[in-house]
């Protein structure tokens, strides 16, 4: 049974308690709307933990103000449903009042990676993650938190922040879980309409072909993202955002392949902005 | 016995134990060439918390590159000794190379407090205060955490991080110690030379001024300045940095004072720079 808890002080004082009684806790900071992608998260943490807390939130600090935060999907009955089905213990789901009382005004941030890629389509972005994601460890003291490939940009800057401020857990970055046409799981695929979802599979098949060239021996990135591009420019409606070959470690653009790289890209699909990235 | 601990792995392991003992930490982080002041919040940890831990680290993140990190005094014998008269626990002293490992991205900031008073003559100053803090917090662990009023808006701001960012701690902010004549206790007094140090105690006493005559009934706070700036005028050498009446919650300015406010000033003293409060 799911146990929810909306308060701040109850699940710190649950937490606290389980900490006390020598229990690990596993943790996946999410924004609800789950799917497969979220699923694989709490399996992972239920495999590995003696306690699974999943936090429900969706976090208005990593919104800009003309982004979908309104319009973001919400169905609480459905996911403590699925948290539920995966054995979840914890769902945490606090109030925007209690999470940024006004004046609100202390802000964590990544002063280095957070200004290309997503950074640079969403400058606000990152330094919103960090404070919540700084806020939830505090309230939950996990000893493991659990996120996706799909946003490994994220997950990179987080890792720094754990290592950085000293933070006293663990990340794990599981893979990407993906639709049978190969399409990122993402909340945000819910605003597709038909024919949108059809053509964002192209993103997925675009990356799977630069990473294909890699593969072949082909190292020159412009190279690369001329193919890729013109892959993506075939399917009509669709908008690249940003196309690049990074380091893993620095994000800094790679012009020459000759180690691991990360193949990331993000473009619109009508009104909706996908991401998705290939090891390479 | 003061037991010195340098590495960061180890200050963890202990303070966890201590904590999983059920034993409480009363923390006090320092930039060492220990004063009265520093001691006062060494005795009151002792009086409160079952273990006294106090950092001693010169925090380059603080200081801008024309202020005075170098030069900021530095003396481990004496510090470890008058720690040790204090019956400090541990004393915490660690590298550079562990605390700012290279490249470092990851900073807390206040983004509305810090642009006021000190943040305005020292820019980058409580960005490099909460960063080190956030990370002493996450080694430490500590039950209550103990500051001085001299750095009240230094304070302020960490009171806000810890609400904001939900850190599990208490703050105690303790009373300014100040010698004889006045002046507040600083390490950087030391900078003074005789003839500089007998001019520093104006400060305070032009504070103690401009207190007075809100005592005495007078509310317009550029009435007051007048008369305190009059007073630091008198004395010659003192450079005036800055002086305000500002709401002790907000920092916000105040033109009339008509409930609890906070009287700051910073002079120069030749090269020095020294600042003082006080409540009115």
């Amino acid at each position: 049974m799911t146990c929810v808890i909306r308060l701040l002080e109850e699940i710190r004082r649950t937490a606290h308690y389980i900490k006390k009684k020598g229990k690990t806790i596993g943790f996946v900071p999410t924004m609800g709307y789950f799917h497969e992608g979220h699923l694989s998260l709490f399996r992972r943490a239920r495999k590995e933990a003696d306690v699974v807390i999943v936090s429900l939130y969706v976090n208005p600090a990593q919104f800009a103000p003309q982004e979908d935060f309104k319009k973001y999907p919400r169905n609480f009955k459905r996911d403590l449903e699925l948290a539920q089905g995966e054995k979840v213990d914890y769902l945490f789901c606090p109030t925007d009042k209690e999470m940024y009382p006004q004046p609100f005004s202390t802000f964590v941030s990544n002063e280095s990676l957070s200004s290309v890629l997503e950074g640079k389509s969403r400058p606000a972005h990152f330094r919103g993650v960090l404070t919540i994601l700084a806020k939830l460890f505090h309230l939950i003291e996990p000893d493991v938190a659990y996120f996706g490939q799909k946003d490994y940009q994220q997950a990179l800057i987080i890792q720094k922040m754990i290592k950085e401020l000293n933070f006293n857990l663990k990340i794990k970055v599981l893979p990407t879980v993906r639709e049978k046409d190969g399409l990122a799981m993402s909340s945000r695929n819910l605003y597709l309409t038909p024919s949108e979802r059809n053509r964002a599979r192209t993103l997925f098949s675009a990356l799977q072909q630069g990473r294909d060239m890699v593969s072949s021996g082909i190292r020159n990135s412009t190279e690369i993202f001329k193919k890729v591009k013109s892959c993506l420019r075939r399917t009509p409606g669709i908008k690249l955002d940003y196309l690049e070959m990074v380091d893993p470690e620095t994000l800094e653009k790679i012009k020459e392949v000759h180690k691991r790289a990360l193949l990331v890209g993000a473009i619109w699909v009508g009104k909706t902005r996908l991401i998705d990235n290939l090891w390479v």
